[in-house]
């Protein structure tokens, strides 16, 4: 490990393969759908069908379905959000190595479905302000999309508004609220799946038939505080390249090779100052020194998806030997 | 560009060559360095040598460096950044076809220039907590360096606390307290070279031999209310893939297609609400619509440099039509 080029994501594989195990023990197989999204990488989307024993994916670009059925993991795979790209939904339909599923949330996004010969899942807004038909509508978009003879798989609804809630028993309710709505939606739509959830209410979900979800494999700084599971997985090898006799050290990880949504990254035992383009400034933690130039030390990121996005590569680390690169490969759209 | 997939970035080329020739007139030929972190791209700084011609270029990253001597633009490379990797340095400087300068600021990244051959600024910390050694001590690297046969150019020193401060009077007394220290520090290293500033003091620098900008090729909102003669230049071309009865709409742009570190995105007309993964919402502007499901628009992002690296391609737009493609081809490390 002491010899990899920095800034490099690492991710610890003991940590991972427990939040694999987690995972799979409350919700085994099919009952989970993992999201792609969250790592963009085939060999890693391998790992988890192997450990975990899900092999339906969600996904949120082509690309990553496109990638996912190049690597022979078309089993099943979920698009768990709206395209307007039925030139190339239909050429990933007509490969006939992949079976593809579309959300559709309006007349036009079915048609993009019908003109590719994808099936659907109706999209119902449960409350997090995105993509989604109104529950009411749901019945009204099966109705259309079985009318252009689409196969109408049931519903999916993500409850985004409320997977980050620290509280566990008000998340629960908020769940509880949101799945009754797609239930109804469900109801009226057909088709037999309910399709929800995410890494922050997995175990909240015992009416559901698959959850999307795919921070719990890595995790970060900001589902931490939530309590869950998982471990955090992944980490940023860095180097301090410069120590200030002011009271402050610079690493060389930054803008671009973190996601910033959420913040800054942690950089423990010290305190992060502020992020630049390629750089963190940070100063001393508690017993008040700064590490000298040259020396290694892990970042955490703040989100774990936009920071997986700006790499290449993912180091997987047994102890402190790196013994596998997975190709962060599903990257762009 | 009706046909562009989305998101694309897209480089509206009148507005760059604007602002290519806006810089050229105030700093001409080696008076500006551009610094390519801002772009990633070889095509992008050929274009930009030929047109404004400056054929020095700034780099963050060794993989930049690499890259544009790959592309035959390594008359003369200056890393601005501290590294810690002699071999590659030391190969980049072997191959002959580079004139190889790096920033050093201590004896271990001193050891590394003399261990790879470059030549070497001394990097000042001139007000901006992170890399830069005290003014007072860049004599005794620069001594360091010399004993090392080591070619010291001169001083770099980059005023990053100043140059987003929208009171341009302030904004210049700031600059000028920066450049006091580092024409002093200058005095004691000699090499004659002072290389400082960026796009936001660009025209604040009549005794700087170079000034060290990318931003101003193609801005981004946080540098617009400095009220510069640049204009944006880049957009994020995007698409509408659902818009809900309840008052909201998405398109298919988020956080792995934004750098998110300064903020949400402008999509004028409209109201970003928020930005997931690869949405984002936006509520109505001031007429109280919203477009329909298919409406391509524009994103301008907050801050250009963390939002290119996301991507693998830069279009570049003459009017409405796409007359070139530039390969984001220096993105890693």
């Amino acid at each position: 490990m002491n010899d990899l080029p920095t800034p490099s994501l690492v991710v610890d594989l003991a940590t991972l393969d427990a939040n694999v195990d987690a995972m799979a023990a409350e919700r085994p197989g099919d009952r989970l759908r993992p999201h792609v999204k969250a790592f963009k990488s085939t060999a890693m989307a391998r790992y988890v069908a192997q450990r975990g024993g899900h092999d339906a994916f969600c996904c949120a670009t082509l690309r990553e379905m496109e990638g996912l059925a190049d690597a022979g993991l078309g089993h099943d795979l979920l698009l768990a959000n709206e395209t307007l790209d039925a030139e190339r939904l239909a050429a990933l339909v007509r490969r006939g190595d992949a079976r593809v599923t579309v959300a559709v949330d309006s007349p036009q996004t079915l048609e993009v479905a019908a003109a590719a010969g994808a099936e659907v899942l109706v999209d119902v807004d449960v409350g997090l302000p995105r993509c989604g038909c109104p529950p009411e509508d749901a019945g009204r978009i099966a109705e259309l999309a079985r009318a252009r003879r689409l196969t109408v798989r049931g519903v999916m609804g993500y409850e985004g508004h409320v997977v980050g809630n620290p509280d566990r028993a008000a998340r629960a309710a908020a769940v509880e609220e949101s799945m009754a709505l797609l239930r109804g939606a469900l109801d009226d739509v057909g088709g037999g799946i309910m399709s929800a959830g995410g890494t922050g209410t997995f175990d909240l979900h015992p009416r559901t038939d698959e959850v999307q979800a795919g921070s719990y494999l890595l995790m970060d700084t900001a589902y931490e505080r939530l309590g869950l599971p998982f471990g955090p997985a992944l980490s940023l090898a860095v180097r301090v390249i410069s120590r200030s006799p002011r009271g402050w050290a610079v690493v060389d990880c930054g803008l671009k090779s973190l996601g910033m949504d959420h913040g800054e990254p942690a950089l423990a035992p010290y305190n992060v100052f502020f992020c630049s383009d390629e750089h963190t400034t940070f100063l001393p933690g508690g017993d008040g020194t700064l590490p000298p130039v040259g020396t290694r030390l892990r970042a955490v990121p703040a989100h774990v998806d936009p920071t997986v996005a700006y790499h290449e590569v993912l180091h997987v680390a047994d102890g402190d030997e790196v013994v596998e690169v997975w190709p962060v490969n599903l990257r762009g759209w």
